[in-house]
């Protein structure tokens, strides 16, 4: 029968303890959430939802093609003059999501018989650009500037090394100066990923490559999503002008994809605006964060120091971790948990994230809580 | 220099007449607009772009989190369900494309070792979804049941066929039927990309999988997207609860990706609420684009019959489809321009759009246009 192997698959996860289901959240959950990515508390900010509303209004329900056809608005272009400006870089283009922002990226800065050197932690988004991409791919360890600089030492030709700056299950930052001037050295570029960085890392969470001094670069290419810090949906390619003209030409994801939702548009811009304006939201998330690990460390559990906003626990095994969070669940926290296959060395976590919006008596019942219930 | 690259393929693009650029269109651009996908004109019907607005109100700017940790709201669910039992699938599962949906179901149900058969003619995100799955892929001649049959006889183990049900450059339809019954011969999956047959094709625009009386099949899996009749973004994958539970656990462009925007949710809702209050629309969009093609191929236009609601004209050359299209855009009419490489024949065209809302005067407008401007 068709699709019968899907069974036995089933059957082997459920007994390793690996099922995943949905849980439709009520709009007016009662829970502390320590689990999304809207780590500037954004996404239900009145000022964020009117401009998703507003744009419906003006623009539409939808892009209503591809980009190069009838998808791109005026709003999308205001977007992108704003992004880039506010980044640091010459020139942005707006994705339907930060993952189809990865695939192009990667897919269109790597040519058949180049390289791409790829950290371990990457996200899942840009693994599947390399997997994509025409090119060589070279994973590397972990985090390391002397390994990406050994791999482009071996090879001739075009060459890009692709990073997360904030990788996503621990929240540990990339050595991205470092990882630049490897790239350099090789006139290869450097793709980064601030999906966690922007909005909370660099002055006024310019993000990132942008606290590194990097931003700008004619070598550097940086994607960005608008789902987690500017509460909406979508993703971006931010770098030189003639990099972004060529996405605009080669990028598979961007021209067989229809524009981004004229509505998730204005939410991201409405954000953006809202945090030019009250820059201190980005550093509260570090420092909530910040918070967060030095609390759970004194109550003995093992968190990773945050260099953003995610604060990663690890926990002994898929089924306690998951235990874990649902008893955090039922004692009115929601924590993210993350298990095989979604973590690149199979530790089973909670991933905890912190908002610029949480209350100090908020950090402290969170951290009381993960105490209470650890496994 | 990194990228230099770059610059020759830029080149290389300007002397073959193949460069790209965007067009930002206004909110009330004057245009007649034969260049959208919004097949049923809901984009900016004001109860979608309302289904928007109460959405991001109530839920937020964005869906905070991957679908597996924050991003499943009631909103999401009841958009599933409204959307499986509307088309006749037992489930439904939202993504955040239809681009999305198709890398999902194309990876998740191709494992190692198994083989698929793609039709020569499928959009790039089925043919990325099988340069993605760690399967075999064979391309087959373009709507050909016996290739199909005579590549599944070739292979032992599991295997799908993967099939747009109606062909997104030339608008015509795939024999489903034939497809479905050499898939069921060989025991094999039949994975169906319906992005431009749901709306349009089937009683009320249930899709062309409807239409063809295979829906809710234990062995036909179908993608839709959000973004084209139902003027919204986003896209779907609609199969047995088995199977869209095996996407849950396995399918990357899910798991690793952050949950559709509620607004996007609201505005396909609302529109798919529309769609069933008024099915006469699903219809009208088939007669519009057959009275386009009636009358093109009167003024000796060569354009391909519409199975659909997309209407296909050749142009001689990449240049003069570009200069036909800026000569129609010149006289009031917007269409779309179709070069390679997003053609799978290198054939340039034009590329019509029938919506149901365009009336007899702007059809015979349209058709007097292409005309009088046909290089
Ligand atoms: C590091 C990283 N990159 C990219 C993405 C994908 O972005 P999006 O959810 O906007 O598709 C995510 C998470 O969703 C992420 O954590
Ligand atoms: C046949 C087909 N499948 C899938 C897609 C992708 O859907 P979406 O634009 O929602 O990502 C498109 C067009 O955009 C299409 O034409």
């Amino acid at each position: 029968m068709a699709f019968g192997w899907i069974d036995e698959q089933a059957d082997l996860r459920r007994r390793a303890g690996l099922v995943r289901t949905l849980r439709p959240r009520a709009a007016d959950a009662p829970l502390l959430d320590l689990a999304s990515n809207d780590y500037l508390g954004l996404a239900r900010h009145p000022e964020v939802t009117e401009g998703a509303a507003r744009a419906a209004r003006t623009w539409g329900g939808g892009a209503t093609g591809s980009r190069l056809v009838t998808g791109t608005t005026e709003l999308h272009a205001e977007l992108e003059r704003e992004l880039a400006g506010f980044c640091g870089f010459e020139a942005a283009l707006v994705f339907s999501s930060g993952y189809a922002a990865n695939l192009a990226a990667v897919t269109a800065l790597a040519p058949h018989g180049s390289l791409i050197v790829s950290d371990a932690g990457n996200h899942a988004s840009l693994i599947d650009g390399c997997r994509l991409a025409r090119a060589t791919t070279r994973v590397t360890a972990h985090a390391d500037p002397d390994a990406v600089r050994k791999a482009l030492d071996a090879h001739d030709g075009p060459a890009v090394a692709v990073s997360d700056t904030v990788f996503s299950v621990d929240g540990d930052a990339a050595p991205l100066a470092a990882l630049a001037e490897a790239c350099r050295e090789h006139g290869a570029g450097l793709v980064l990923d601030d999906a966690h960085g922007l909005g909370v890392l660099g002055d006024g969470g310019r993000g990132g490559p942008h606290a590194a001094g990097i931003a700008g670069a004619d070598d550097v290419v940086v994607t960005v999503t608008l789902s987690k810090s500017l509460g909406s949906q979508g993703g971006a390619v931010l770098g030189p002008a003639r990099v972004i003209e060529h996405l605009v030409n080669a990028a598979r994801t961007f021209i067989f994809d229809t524009g981004l939702a004229p509505a998730a548009a204005g939410a991201a811009l409405a954000a953006l605006r809202l945090l030019r304006r009250e820059p201190g939201r980005a550093a509260r998330a570090g420092e909530v964060a910040r918070e967060l690990h030095t609390r759970l460390t004194a109550a003995g559990l093992g968190a990773v120091r945050p260099d953003a906003a995610v604060v990663s626990v690890r926990a002994p095994s898929p089924e306690q971790a998951v235990r874990w969070a649902a008893d955090c669940r039922a004692a009115g926290l929601s924590v993210g948990c993350f298990r095989p296959p979604s973590v690149p060395d199979g530790i089973s976590r909670l991933r905890l994230t912190a908002r610029a919006d949480l209350s100090g008596a908020e950090i402290e019942r969170a951290v009381r809580v993960i105490g209470e219930t650890r496994p």
